[in-house]
């Protein structure tokens, strides 16, 4: 397929090369930000405009991959009569495309994207439409970039982000302010990395309620009270200990309760 | 080496096979749980016993894999007299060791070890031992199971275990969480398995703080307010959710504060 990307960011950068690799014609690159759109032109060998007026009108799909922020005002910016156009983002409807083009939808990269990554992750993609010909072409589309495409409507794809924002988010707070620990105590936070690895790489083998272990699984007292004093100096991480402990227990009490019913 | 297992659980399981791949051999599984003994003395081509009077004497390195609890009363049940006997726990004093024999240390694989992973995971450990000739002996004994060993008394084996528990317990709660949620919202956890994959396995590339993205991360206060709304009805999610908002933010001032400094 013939495709415009309109933005210059992570995800421009990312499902661009994705795009290229599955022998789509990436026609022009669209950005604000001109040494950005210039980059990226480069990397994909194709025109680049600053000027949202001149958009190249002979694609076949139109991804518009800029901030959130941006998207809420993108129509008074962006006209493309009933060109195809979708958004990526997560947590935005897929109507804030309706007076864009007839022709909208969503293509949701489900996938944390850093262009400083070599080697591209697998990326699921959720996918949406306001028509049903459309949709099928979206994730047609999808399914040249990825194994995993599901549809998905605005409220499902809101709350697959917000389970994103958990296991993301959270989960890289948690390595953070683990890092920042380990610095503070002199102790080597790289001998973590395996952890860090096999407890996300068998989340497709074991279930996490299975192998939840620990202090607070185990309701071992004497291991959270020495954490807690060892945590006396860094009451963010104190906080955190205390609510993920009361919270492991409580999942655990649900766990017997579940287990009796 | 000669090496003899004391405890028949997880530790032990996992262990004991990278032991038996490393060329070391494997004398005897010692075990209160007959069952679990049997099974691994059967898996490493050993005898068993689940009287500690029995104990073979012949080994150079005695492993003593058993729970926490188990281990504060150790020294009432075996008595090794002169031969190097190591526990494997991140959070007890190696001193619990000290009239089992007069040689003891440290052996602590720094990784969630569950004998249902068919592939065994990288396991660095930390070593400690009573004696510089002991501990030598014991490091170069981890050397031949792991690319990654290091010395820690006491105290920076607890600091340790403590990073370990938030980045895997906590981690591991919070992929439960999600499961949960995406269960109870019928929306596929399984999509955001290659998330939880990429979140991790770019920690040895990238540091934390830099890719830390999301809501909270960039001041998002409409999508933070969305999902607030979202988990009303999930309070042990909404209220990490809200402590999880509160520390990145945090995180994030401090990080401006740093930069200006």
């Amino acid at each position: 397929m013939r495709i415009v990307i309109i933005g210059t960011g992570n995800v421009a950068h990312v499902l661009g090369r994705k795009i290229q690799d599955a022998g789509h014609d990436i026609l022009q690159v669209a950005g604000r930000n001109e040494p950005a759109a210039v980059t990226l032109a480069a990397m994909f060998n194709c025109p680049f405009t600053v000027n949202w007026d001149y958009i190249n009108l002979q694609a076949d799909l139109y991804i518009v991959a800029i901030s959130d922020a941006a998207l809420e005002n993108i129509s008074t910016q962006l006209q493309l009569g009933k060109k195809l156009v979708v958004h990526t983002a997560g947590a935005v409807s897929k109507n804030v495309l309706k007076d864009v083009s007839t022709n909208y939808g969503v293509l949701y990269p489900l996938q944390s994207i850093r262009k400083e990554r070599i080697t591209i992750p697998a990326i699921p993609f959720l996918t949406d439409a306001n028509t049903a010909d459309d949709l099928t072409l979206i994730k047609d589309f999808a399914a040249t970039l990825s194994d995993k495409v599901e549809v998905a409507t605005d409220l499902e794809r809101k709350k697959m982000h917000l389970a994103a924002v958990l296991v993301n988010n959270f989960t890289n707070h948690l390595y953070t302010l683990a890092a920042d620990y380990c610095k503070k105590e002199s102790i080597d936070f790289g001998m973590l990395f395996p952890l860090i690895k096999e407890t996300a790489d068998r989340i497709d083998n074991i279930s996490p309620v299975i192998v939840q272990t620990g202090p607070a699984a185990r309701g071992d007292k004497n291991t959270i009270k020495m954490h807690l004093q060892l945590l006396s100096t860094y009451p963010q991480l104190k906080i955190l200990y205390e609510i993920f402990t009361a919270s492991i227990e409580a999942a655990g009490k649900n766990q017997v309760t579940n287990d009796l019913l």
